[in-house]
């Protein structure tokens, strides 16, 4: 699809630019991210991203490389902190990476914040789509802040059956204490937990949820 | 001062409203809160608010009582997360209270949201008021992740004795454990630990800093 079109499809304001600021197509490409590849870190303004297949996951990381997930991104849906040219009030670090194979439409942070500059609904639209995420994130600092370990991670196997459908989340113990900045050995202990209890199977290949109302009671 | 003076200070927009806008003037009052007094919680389109005297806390509340500080605002700081009704992407619980006696000019909030619908750089001003406080959060947030409590610690002390100068932290263990999200044995532990190590001195009315250079080797 040409950008023109896929930026009518995903900009509520791109019918109201001129045809000089629709030059934002010439500073587009698609790019393509394998596995695990880095998208986007803290320091440059990579620009903003349409995921148009795959996921994107965003995340925070310390200076001991100690990460937490802030929330993932599906096709259709955007990626604006990685423009951080385009939000200056946006004064924090965040990486994203592909979290499985992805391929994104990607417009250039300083082209589009040229734009954002001279038209006011651009501007807009980046805000608002910056203050949804923070929505997110604080629901991710009220688990961490507020929940137990066994709340976290029943939530998450929940969020990632209901995202992925079927009733098997295809992780390692890693990557789950990873999403949850947690330690891998205090997953695997509570998986045990879980698995004791009949809530789930932890099998090679990732874990099997078995019982996903007694897994709803521990989360909420 | 009137109205119309103050939000042509602390407004960038305030010149470019059409009369007819700046009838925000009518739907204005001046609220005075006493220590702890609650300013807003999470349900209500309570208002937008700019501090004139003393300090607001903006906090987060789990079920079970627990807070944790997110961020404080001093004399001519604006408070827009409690005007919820103009930002409809904003959709989790903040509390405001008043850490001192204070005062405040207060807009509604369905006047100011009618406003900022019909103008975009109303719109634009809220929304980048409010993600400027979500890389405040994301602070908080950084530290409680990744940090131990003994850099907490030290960070939150450091920063309460830049805030108001002096050496003194006038705060008992117990709000101090509130700022922090934790319990208040673990910051009395801590504070014993600083104290043993000729930082700080644990006094009745509260905490006095001995080595602010230590406190920052711990901090930073």
């Amino acid at each position: 699809m040409p950008f023109d079109q896929v930026y009518e499809k995903y900009f509520p304001f791109w019918k109201q630019l001129s045809d000089e600021d629709k030059y934002l197509c010439q500073n587009s490409s698609v790019v393509c991210f394998e596995k695990e590849q880095p998208v986007h870190d803290n320091l440059e303004c990579s620009g903003v991203f349409i995921v148009k297949k795959g996921k994107l996951r965003l995340y925070m990381l310390s200076e001991d490389g100690k990460e937490i997930t802030l929330y993932r991104l599906s096709p259709g849906e955007i990626c604006m902190l990685s423009a951080s040219c385009v939000l200056q009030s946006i004064t924090f670090d965040v990486y994203v990476s592909a979290e499985v194979r992805s391929e994104c439409y990607m417009i250039s942070g300083p082209a589009f914040s040229a734009v954002s500059e001279r038209v006011l609904q651009v501007k807009n639209y980046a805000l608002e789509a910056a203050t949804q995420r923070f929505s997110d994130v604080m629901w991710i600092m009220q688990q961490i802040v507020f929940m137990s370990m066994d709340k976290r991670l029943a939530i998450f196997l929940l969020d990632e059956i209901a995202e992925n459908e079927g009733d098997m989340v295809v992780m390692t113990h890693e990557q789950i204490a990873r999403h949850l900045g947690t330690a891998r050995e205090v997953v695997t202990r509570m998986l045990r937990h879980f698995a004791s209890d009949g809530l789930v199977e932890v099998k090679r290949k990732g874990i099997k949820i078995l019982d996903k109302n007694k897994l709803r009671d521990i989360a909420y």
